[in-house]
């Protein structure tokens, strides 16, 4: 029943939209005000593609990705349009994760900046090796028409589990690259009040941090919502699957 | 069949055992390895509690409470006996969140350090208010037996959401709250290698902060395992739930 859907299903993915803009919108308007806006030269203004690039790519992006077969009306179209676009997303994730990356370890070999020392970064690593696999994998059996599929259904279980974990990695991983930042940037010898004194900066970044923790719980709990899923998926199995 | 259930479920629950005892056992050790023991004096060693009873409680404690309905044989009990390990345990790590709160307020304190100012910090008041109201509804909906059935049928899928999603928020905020640690303690100035250099104490603390993104992997797998839930629960909307 497409038409009955369409209200309960757009409302939520309405809200989930307004949210991923605004966090594209706040990052963007925190490195142009605050830290000096976007350059690709070793300095702070190259290492602001970091943060951009991340919370769109595997934050906000990679989120959406998630919701690909819980658009309303999705299940009257081809199931494999939705995948193309599932793993189109994912692609562009990834591709804005590597860019985001080489932004960082750049700017740190020019700045003389050990790399991968930090919590933050470790998580990060996980979280890109988890994703680099799960993409491979998730071509391997979903994509390709050849796989069999008793195949597809012994690893969809855990393509499911494997990409909502991952996502909250990243969650994480962007809650203390935040941390990092604020801390590092936010001190008296910077020239701006040190983060403990609750600058407009660190007031603004952490609604920021606080937003992609909405996001983040608005794609979990549509994502999770058994009604929500592909009609055809009608096994306990893929509960909270494509 | 709880036979054969017991050994692909007891595997599972040792492996989050050993890592919740590893988690506990390693920030004891950090605390009195690295930053001078425990005491309540309002000093760094007050603040240590901190670290412990957060990890103890909100995660480690936290994270078994989900998996209560989830032991091996549970069903061939009464189903209120886990109800009651699930609160109990709940209430344990409430508790312990409690003091925790208290050692590092009273630190701020009298140290002069502003409260409330970082990221960490508004993800874990966030993770402290949905708790108690996820506490105070799941006591007046589930544990007394005076609540109507069909409230207590509209409120499972949203509980066990909320359940699983606070978890997500108090292992992101513990992430955050090592990485604050590490970065303040770790400078030039205190007498260490600065955190960047990754002198030992960094190293096992970034272990230690993988080894509960293990542990909170762990739980949430086995939590949303269908199969893994309550028999008597054979209807979807409580799919991932008690």
């Amino acid at each position: 029943m497409c038409t009955a859907a369409m209200g309960p299903r757009g409302v939520p993915l309405i809200v989930v939209a307004a949210l991923g803009l605004s966090v594209f919108a706040m990052v963007v308007h925190w490195c142009l005000s605050w830290r000096k806006g976007f350059s690709w030269d070793g300095s702070s203004r190259q290492f602001n593609w970091h943060p951009v690039l991340m919370l769109t790519g595997p934050v906000v992006l990679y989120g959406l990705a998630l919701l690909s077969y819980r658009f309303p009306c999705a299940h009257v179209m081809p199931k494999f349009r939705w995948k193309v676009l599932h793993a189109g997303l994912q692609a562009i994730a990834f591709l804005l994760t590597v860019v985001g990356l080489v932004a960082v370890f750049d700017f740190h070999n020019a700045q003389k900046i050990p790399n991968m020392y930090s919590l933050h970064s470790w998580f990060g690593l996980a979280a890109v090796l988890l994703f680099t696999l799960q993409g491979l994998l998730g071509l391997s059996v979903f994509f390709f028409p050849s796989s069999p599929t008793h195949l597809r259904s012994a690893a969809k279980p855990l393509h499911v589990f494997f990409g909502i974990f991952i996502y909250c990695i990243i969650l994480a991983t962007a809650g203390m690259g935040i941390t990092e930042k604020l801390i590092f940037s936010l001190k008296k010898t910077n020239r701006t009040l040190p983060y403990s004194d609750s600058p407009p900066e660190s007031l603004f970044v952490n609604a920021l941090g606080m937003l992609v923790m909405a996001y983040g719980g608005c794609v979990l709990f549509i994502v999770t919502r058994p009604q929500w899923q592909w009609p055809q998926d009608d096994h306990r199995e893929v509960d909270s699957g494509s």
